[in-house]
């Protein structure tokens, strides 16, 4: 019997975020750069995912972010993908191209090497935004690790600031 | 040690496809239903990913189908979302809002219900298209099985169409 596709702990953690997103009647998207769609799937793997999950906007190239969502190029040229402004102009963005009430996005690097930027394996933000505004910005540095460590680690904070009130 | 955040054997299989669209210079977006960003997650584990993938759309609902990726909402309404037509709008939006040479376009019922359009579980519809047009449309039917099976065949089938020529 193959392997499950992504590891059951990680739908574990998720199941609580969508009990509490159903419980507060909200619904939410991902704008994921490093993490790449991870976080999406994994929450779509919960039972009952399709009343809370509007989807996600991965953006793993630059030009990309600004594309898709709008993020502007001349800060990407300027500060690179891993910082705050990023993180809010990717959240931003995707509220503003789905219906969900909440988003979140998570930009960093995962490794092995640091980025073309120069910044270091396992710096990470997340940001999570409301339509309401602003809820959250958070920089987590998380060591030179492993990519898959890193990527787990990545997918379960933003699993938990979204549970989050 | 934990377990791999994703199944390796599905990146095992996604090595070819990006090594085959660095040889022919191409880049690739995933518009994702069901798979929910599993995809692209997959394609971005591939070292140098980055060369190639500049990310996903990932639309679960029908409500972001058409706001992230400019789905006819009556197509939706009357066809529901896993037909040709929506698979070939999906990837079309994606590739309309990206910078991608290359856009696949995934939707179908892993179940364990059928949808609520009555599609059955284990039918899925592909899309590949590049700027220069359609590439193809694939309609199969993986048959009643788990929603695990299903979303590995989905992803392995995603993960051939784009190694094609």
């Amino acid at each position: 019997m193959a392997a499950p596709c992504i590891d059951p702990e990680l739908i574990a953690h998720a199941e609580h975020v969508v009990a509490a997103l159903k419980q507060a009647g909200s619904t939410v998207v991902t704008a994921e750069s490093c993490t790449a769609g991870l976080l999406a799937a994994v929450l779509s793997h919960v039972e009952g995912a399709g009343d809370v999950l509007h989807g996600s906007f991965v953006t793993y190239s630059k030009a990309n972010k600004s594309a898709a969502l709008g993020v502007d190029p001349e800060l990407l040229r300027r500060a690179g993908s891993v910082n705050a402004e990023v993180v809010r102009q990717l959240a931003r963005g995707a509220l503003e191209r789905s219906p969900a009430d909440l988003a979140i996005a998570v930009s960093g690097v995962l490794g092995p090497k640091p980025d073309e930027d120069g910044n270091p394996v396992g710096l990470v933000y997340f940001c999570c935004c409301s339509r309401h505004g602003e809820l959250r910005v958070e920089r987590r540095d998380f060591g030179a690790q492993g990519d898959d460590v890193l990527r787990r680690a990545a997918i379960l904070e933003a699993l938990r600031l979204l549970a989050e009130p």
